[in-house]
């Protein structure tokens, strides 16, 4: 097993990492820009390494800087959490030609499914359902005409290394076909530097459905269930549950199966999420593997009772998975909002700043994820997200019950935080009924 | 079902209760003495009745002013909590005349089980094993000789009104005899203004194991798995867990059956405890039945996965238990370690004053119970707890680890607390190996 291991990452995350190390009786070591001296993730590590200013570009996405610190701290190994360098197989690369463990799939499994496009073929290959679509990137305006016209309008444009909604247009008809793909191509270009795009079938209102999965170094590949996390506002996760509330036990059996064929064709290794969205019919689609932890992990960990970073590390160090299929239950219902420091009233505008006085919300059922407290400065260089609330009840009406009791107690004074919006999220017929898709949050909460 | 609940007590366990009556949907009032003006369960509770002076003879155990604020907020019922009035059969019986529903056991259960010596009794006709001991109350010394000669020395002499270990001696051969029964006699006198002892077979490193019971107004009566208490200070309880790390499955079902019989034959309703002594054989003795929630209620909810609170309010209100016994899981392990405002440096001298900074635990399998956050003043006038600290794990070495960091985690500045206490017992190797009796604590750490 390992001795210590370096967090690349900042906030809840690495705290949350600290924490499973710790709990293995492995030491942890911290890095950290300027603007998080004072972050617990620095407080709680066993050893820490300013990395570089505020700016991620030049602390937490500075590869050199953080192989260093990985090098002077003699880390055997270095989780990446979530966002940053997470997905990135070119530091995973580095990772491993400096003999240091990298938490998460090998560089090649990361490389070919971070390409939507491969990921895609290799789904198809995999006989994973795929949104209907063209077989591969579009060359031209003629072949998006004959394609979109094949598969039925209104079709999505899609960058192949687009994310966050970026590079995606949806063309309701032939006419507005030719702009939706240039816009796409021309967004697509910039953030990412690559206009490739290819078409799909829009699937109407549909619920965002991902599988947790996790496969080790011996073959061994386990699904561990399904989230929904179909309230988003503008492609962005708010509220995240596990299970899902909607969908069949016949159906839940087959979308999990499904992610495990898929992590299986991959050659995948670690923890990872497969996304898929459903329409109205149950019915599922593919759409990527997540090839890293992800922020809404913790729901599965509730109705699971596994502790996925635990057994990222132990996986990563060439421990066999310790149970099999059969013995991975799914009791109750999680639910999980995410606290970020943002003005729900002025559009979700970030409102970094001082937290003068907190009160964490306790008791029976809830979990707090959060590196924050009274006193902490929300630095304005990284995302809002402050703090993840958790609860865990036997039902999804009592879950629901316990979250709202919960977000009335977390009190956050000296910054605004989305707590109140969720609040009104948690109210709404449509949310209690369980029927929420990803355009919800829009379609009921624009004023 | 209620509409209106009035919390007769302060600090976590006012908390927990407002918890639980937000979670069903009923309005919550708090009583709070002037000390506690800025306390969280006055924060949190829809209505807060100031109810007198900081001295809980002026406050929390007046009777006629908790009762002015029950009828001024109108409400149904009441939650006395632990401690207080939580068992004083006289505010039972008030609150009854005044047509306001006690949430716990009925008077006459309460007055019957608060006498020892009726309780032991009431034990012996139900077949659960009692400490073999004199046949009610010691009249005279010429008994005393009798009865200790005949079920051997040592021997404890108890006060039948005794609790908290007041009134409570050992004599270890007959030439300490009368002093000892005459010792506990003035002690009991003086404390309980009762001075009736009787005399038991004094349990050489005895286990204290508890079980959780719950029993509806339909003749509904279940049990909730044991807890063991062993880790206590002069009787005070630091680290309850459940299940216990020892008992054999025999015994713990022969232990849980005797808690059912004693409270079928108490005619009990709602929540209660009943308390045994387990010697080195796993041979259990009936102590007596806490007629209340307890402080260590937590770690049976972890297991079970059921919210005692909820339960007592559903079952006060005449609802039939919602579970049958063979529904009633006990699943992984939990462990409690009371946070106290104690210097564990100085004798546990109590340590009230202001919290300058405070960081609560989280994270998977971590629970906090506390009414206390930054800037929060411990006043010096109650208990000195000020949290707890529950963890919840598949295994007893987890659960543990996760204490250990989740102690580490907890930061209190500005006060001390019993959290390093815990620390360096959770690394006992006697702790770790489950093996406590309720000698370790003075025996380990008495420097």
């Amino acid at each position: 097993m390992y001795n210590r291991i370096l967090i690349a990452n900042r906030g809840e995350i690495a705290l949350r990492v600290i924490r499973a190390c710790r709990e293995l009786g492995i030491e942890s070591v911290a890095v950290y820009s300027q603007a998080d001296a004072d972050s617990a993730h620095v407080r709680y590590a066993d050893q820490a390494f300013c990395i570089g200013p505020a700016r991620s570009a030049d602390s937490y996405l500075r590869i050199d800087r953080i192989i260093s610190a990985a090098e002077l701290g003699d880390v055997d190994a270095i989780h990446p959490g979530y966002g940053f360098l997470a997905e990135n197989a070119h530091f995973n690369e580095v990772c491993r030609s400096c003999k240091i463990d990298f938490i998460g799939p090998r560089p090649e499994a990361m490389e070919m499914l971070g390409d939507k496009n491969t990921a895609r073929s290799l789904a198809i290959k995999a006989e994973v359902p795929v949104v209907p679509g063209s077989d591969g990137l579009i060359d031209d305006d003629n072949e998006a005409i004959r394609v979109a016209n094949e598969i039925g309008f209104p079709v999505l444009i899609k960058a192949t290394a687009g994310g966050g909604g970026k590079g995606m247009r949806v063309a309701v008809d032939q006419s507005v076909l030719a702009t939706a793909v240039s816009q796409a191509r021309t967004e697509a270009q910039a953030a990412f530097g690559n206009g490739a795009v290819y078409i799909e079938k829009y699937i109407e209102k549909p619920r965002h459905i991902e599988v947790q999965v996790i496969a080790d170094e011996h073959g061994n590949v386990v699904h561990l269930y399904e989230r929904d996390c179909s309230v988003q506002r503008r492609h962005q996760k708010l509220i995240e549950e596990a299970p899902s509330p909607t969908l069949s036990p016949e159906k839940r059996t087959a979308i999990c199966e499904a992610a495990v064929r898929m992590i299986r064709a991959a050659n995948y290794t670690n923890a990872g999420t497969v996304e898929f969205i459903v329409d109205k019919n149950d019915d599922f689609y593919f759409i990527e593997v997540n090839a890293r932890i992800q922020v809404e992990h913790p729901v599965t960990e509730m109705v699971t009772g596994i502790d996925l970073i635990k057994q990222q590390i132990l996986v990563a160090s060439g421990e066999p998975l310790p149970f099999k299929q059969e013995d991975i239950p799914c009791r109750g219902v999680a639910i999980e909002c995410r606290i970020n420091a943002e003005n729900p009233d002025k559009g979700f505008q970030p409102n970094p700043g001082k937290i003068q006085h907190m009160f964490a919300p306790g008791g029976l059922g809830v979990r707090f994820d959060s590196h924050v407290c009274s006193g902490y400065t929300v630095p304005p260089y990284y995302d809002s997200m402050i703090g993840k609330l958790i609860v865990y009840q036997p039902t999804r009406l009592e879950a629901i019950a316990t979250m709202r009791r919960a977000l009335k107690e977390l009190a956050i004074e000296g910054i605004s935080t989305t707590a109140s919006f969720h609040d009104k999220v948690l109210q709404h017929p449509e949310f209690i009924a369980g029927n929420c898709d990803t355009t919800f949050v829009e379609r009921e909460f624009t004023n």
